[in-house]
C-alpha cells in the first residue's frame, strides 16, 4: 500500500482528467454499454454520468465554501438520486458535455487554501466533523469509485460471454 | 444484469476507446498515483500499463489468428509479468504512446469474421477448449478489468486521507 496524506496538487491532477478519460470511454458507445446496470438497484454508466454532474452542482464546491465560511450548520444532504429525474431526455453524449468540472477545479484552485484551511473542519450530516482536507481527498476517491464502477458495470455485460475465461476475470465476481 | 452475447460492433467501440480514456486518465500524473500498488505483489498503473502492451504484443490478435488458422497445438501461454522487464526504463508517457491497439483493431476488423467463425475453437493451455467469440469477449473484459483495476488502486492512495468519508466509499474495501 501506498497510502500519502491529501495534497492539492495531487488532488486537482486528478479532478482535471476524469471528465476526459469518462468521456474517451463512454461517448458514442452503444446501449449495449451505458444503459447496462449490475442488476436491480444498481446504476448504468449514463446513470453514473448524471450522478456525478449533480455532485459538481450540489456536492463538492458548495461544502467546501460552506467549511471556509466557518458555518456551523450541517450541510445540506446530498440527494443519491437526483439524476433519475435530472438527466430525463438528455443523451449521454448531452450530459459528458456538461463540464462543470473546469470550473469547479478553477474555483477549488482560487480559494488558495492553505494547510491549514485542510484542517478546518465542517459538520456532515451523518458522518459528524469532517475537514476540508477530507472533503477533497473523497472527491477524488469518488471519482475513482466511479470510474471503476462503469468499467465493472460495463465487463458484466459480457460476462458469460468470456466462456471459460470468466475464472480469470475477477472483475466479474466484484460485488455480485 | 443485461448480460448480452458476443457482438463484433460492440466489442471494437470498446476496445478502440480504452487507449484514448487510459491516457486521458494517467498522462502527466504525478508518480504519487502511477507508481503506487494496492501492497504486495499487486501493480501499480504504470505496470498495468505494461501489461496492456505486452497483451497487444502476444495475446490477442496472434490467438485469433491461431483459432481462424485451424491450430490443434495450444496457445502459446501468456507471460503475465512481461511488463516488468519490458516496461524497464520507459515513462508512462512513453508507453502510452505505443498505440498498438489501432492496428489491432484494424487487424480484427480486417479478418471479417463471420457468425460461424466466432464459434470456431482454439486450445487454451490451461482452459481447455474456447471459442474465437470468447477470446474477444475476453479481450474487452479484459480491458474493463485493468481500468478498473487502476482505479481502484489510484483510490487506495487517499484511503486514510478521507477520513469518515471511507465508510461511503465502497471502493476503498474491495480486494483487500
Amino acid at each position: 500500500m501506498n497510502q500519502k496524506p491529501f495534497n492539492l496538487k495531487d488532488a486537482v491532477a486528478v479532478l482535471e482528467r476524469t471528465p476526459a478519460s469518462l468521456s474517451a470511454l463512454l461517448d458514442g458507445l452503444p446501449d449495449t454499454w451505458i444503459r447496462s446496470t449490475e442488476g436491480e438497484g444498481t446504476w448504468s454508466p449514463y446513470d453514473v454520468i448524471g450522478h456525478l454532474i449533480h455532485g459538481e452542482r450540489t456536492d463538492w464546491i458548495p461544502r467546501a465554501r460552506h467549511i471556509l465560511a466557518g458555518e456551523t450548520r450541517p450541510f445540506e444532504p446530498f440527494d443519491r438520486t437526483a439524476q433519475f429525474a435530472a438527466s430525463q431526455g438528455k443523451s449521454l453524449g448531452e450530459l459528458l458535455q456538461i463540464d462543470l468540472r473546469r470550473e469547479n477545479v478553477a474555483a477549488l484552485v482560487g480559494m488558495n487554501p492553505t494547510e491549514a484551511d485542510f484542517e478546518r473542519k465542517g459538520l456532515h450530516p451523518e458522518l459528524g466533523d469532517v475537514t476540508l482536507g477530507q472533503l477533497l481527498a473523497t472527491w477524488v476517491v469518488h471519482d475513482l469509485d466511479h470510474v471503476a464502477q462503469i468499467a465493472r458495470t460495463m465487463a458484466k455485460v459480457y460476462g458469460q460471454a468470456t466462456g471459460p475465461w470468466t475464472a480469470y476475470l475477477s472483475i466479474l465476481r466484484d460485488r455480485v
